[in-house]
């Protein structure tokens, strides 16, 4: 796996995308938890199904289903969804309409699987930890060609992609679709779960607040100025367009990320400290955690994460430069053209109606000591820091430049860096089950 | 190369797509071609330009696009469009209405040639033998990402993808997308250019026949009995779905295809000997050549097949097994699923209007010793004769089981494989451009 390299930081080159198409579902999200009531007696009968045995991260797929992030889908995808997805990005509705879906959702089998599950309709969901944790319906299995899932998600097959290695290489040839039912929310007990609000649950803070508009960023990196400077510039803007109370969701992926990406509990302790330090108002963001896993497929992945915060809500999206990118694997390059994100989501199906607000690239301003939008006049004057840099500066110990990153929210990357043992660290939080 | 392995021939598991959009760009096709009377002064304007070679395929592509094949596209594709294909194989029009795209039809040059372009607006396109056949106007050029443009449109980076090894590896590291202009209608001077009608051409003929249903049969190879089965059992669907003149447009593809396929003027005289044997009736047949060439890319190719003959005023469409596919080009199996071919294709966006009508397997039936459509119920009475097999019949002059194929037809092509000589025939016919 390699590091991303000689990449701006994801505050580069952004644009906000705005949607009117809050409820994509006709109004009603999926959401497939059994009720209360019902919980024991569809464990009593699913005690009784063959089973599909799920990772860690095949639940953090469930948790994102089963809270409607990827309504209208209800399970794991069939193959008529999963070809669908693969092909044009989008699930077409029985009444014609089309919304996007532009990663398969898909949980996959193995050849003992297949022939215990043999010809029953409705199969039992086994967590990492032993436990049943939900059911899925008329199932249907079919073939996982995996080389052509993976030229087709991320328009690569080179070795190193961080999602291939860990899920799709040693995952099962079959797929398994159907409609999902989950017995109970999805937690992970890791003292993050308060941060991790539904779809449901941001619409209703949303509505508490009042918000006329939700701006959503998302992001798996520390908050830097470039970020703030960007989300502070897009509330000044919908203020200027006449909204009267944007407010902002701060929205960290907080499923699977690369190994050398900073872990999701220490970045979520920076992100709290960048509200004590004002850089963004506590007033008018709110933070929480975004449960997909991150596939690092670049435009195509970026599709999936605007869909998603509509969702949940958000009527405008904010996309930096090379959003969901990484260094290309096995070349000194980035995998993906950074304008490419932008552009392909701007024509993505079933996203039509989002507007498109350009920026400007921010760099550091080494004249201002701050974080600033590029002014290509004075361009000798402008210091990029990619994440690579970023890092660096933590790991050894050196603080980046004056107006780089609030302090108390730089004090944590280095504390983090600092206890950094040889061992690598696992970054994806494990969801329980019991 | 690898040839194709243990495939059943295409008339195996057919459907029949059914469109009602004759008109795709609102009844007027796209055609590029200058008028007589200003050809000079065009000619003399562009001796001026800069200039972009193109080879013989690309040559191809121009005849493709300026004869409204490709309609709406108006040239080869500026980035904007380029993406649209590869990531939704589509297009997008300015009135919001998508129309199908699977494959980016698209120009390649070199640094040597970018830089000599630098940034004029027009540039001249310059034919294999050294002639200028034409204009690009409005000129945009972008990076050609090889390996993204592979993955995302074979689904495979293997290695030994004819198209790929004949085009985009040897290819230039820029494209160049801009409206098309040609001087005159491309011509191959092959004794075989009375068969390349245009779409504007095969309108005329349709209408002259009085047609009321027109139905399109893409094939690349041979027609055996079981083409000829499928063929004849839809015309008689059609006939008993009430249309008075369904006309059968036999649509061999003319452009690049891979060494191992039986070259154009071969196939296009064993077409002929079918219909002088009466297998198929010359009444309501129309043999003609679409001059694309060929990427063996499968489902996604496949949409490109049809969406073309939509625009030549097909309004049923025929696919068989696996559509435009081959074995693995490194393993030994079939690159795709064979039934993705018709799954995709009844999914396509800008093809949403298409009807399908499912056909059964065609086999040849040892009983009644001729193709039949497979009957499971005596499965072992039924023989599967791959492409392969049929070459290797016609190579060794042993004869086909009866009723495999007319007398006439396969002695066409036991006349080919006996002139074979050890060298590697190229059987992509070259367009002349003087």
């Amino acid at each position: 796996m390699s590091s991303p390299s000689s990449k701006a930081t994801a505050a580069g080159g952004g644009l906000i995308v705005k949607s009117s198409l809050i409820d994509p579902d006709g109004g009603s999200l999926v959401e497939l938890v059994v009720p209360a009531s019902e919980r024991e007696s569809r464990r009593l009968e699913a005690a009784k199904l063959p089973t599909a045995n799920m990772s860690a991260i095949d639940l953090q797929w469930v948790h994102v289903i089963s809270e409607g992030w990827a309504s209208p889908l209800r399970g794991f995808m069939r193959e008529q969804e999963y070809l669908h997805s693969l092909h044009f990005n989008s699930l077409r509705l029985e009444d014609g309409s089309v919304v996007n879906m532009s990663l398969p959702i898909v949980l996959d089998i193995d050849d003992r699987e297949k022939e215990a599950i043999g010809t029953s309709s409705d199969v039992g969901l086994v967590g990492p930890d032993g436990d049943l944790v939900g059911v899925l319906r008329k199932v249907e299995i079919y073939k996982h060609n995996k080389e052509e899932r993976i030229a087709r998600t991320w328009g690569t097959t080179a070795p190193g992609l961080p999602y291939v290695e860990e899920v799709i290489t040693p995952a099962g040839d079959w797929l398994i679709g159907g409609d999902l039912e989950v017995f109970e929310p999805v937690k992970y007990n890791d003292g993050l779960d308060h941060y991790r609000l539904s779809p449901k649950e941001l619409r209703k803070e949303f509505d508490l607040r009042q918000a006329d508009a939700v701006f959503a960023f998302q992001l798996r990196n520390p908050v830097h100025n470039g970020h703030a400077l960007l989300m502070n510039d897009t509330r000044r803007r919908l203020l200027e367009m006449g909204f009267k109370n944007p407010i902002l969701l701060l929205h960290p992926l907080g499923g699977f990320t690369k190994a050398d990406d900073v872990p999701l509990a220490v970045r979520m302790e920076q992100h709290s400290k960048v509200l004590v330090d004002g850089v963004l108002d506590p007033e008018t963001t709110i933070v929480s955690i975004f449960p997909s896993p991150m596939h690092y497929a670049g435009p195509t992945e970026v599709q999936w994460h605007a869909k998603a915060r509509i969702n949940a809500g958000a009527n405008f999206y904010i996309v930096g430069r090379d959003p969901a990118g990484m260094g290309h694997p096995t070349e000194k390059k980035d995998l993906y053209d950074p304008d490419h994100g932008k552009k392909v989501l701007s024509m993505a199906p079933g996203l039509e109606k989002l507007n498109i607000l350009p920026f400007r690239v921010a760099a550091y301003d080494t004249l201002e000591k701050k974080m600033a939008f590029f002014d290509p006049s004075r361009a000798k004057d402008f210091l990029f820091i990619s994440g690579t840099k970023m890092r660096t500066y933590a790991r050894s110990g050196e603080n980046p430049p004056d107006g780089f990153m609030c302090p108390r929210g730089w004090k944590v990357l280095v504390k983090y860096y600092e206890s950094l043992q040889a061992e690598e660290t696992n970054s994806s939080p494990k969801p329980v089950t019991a």
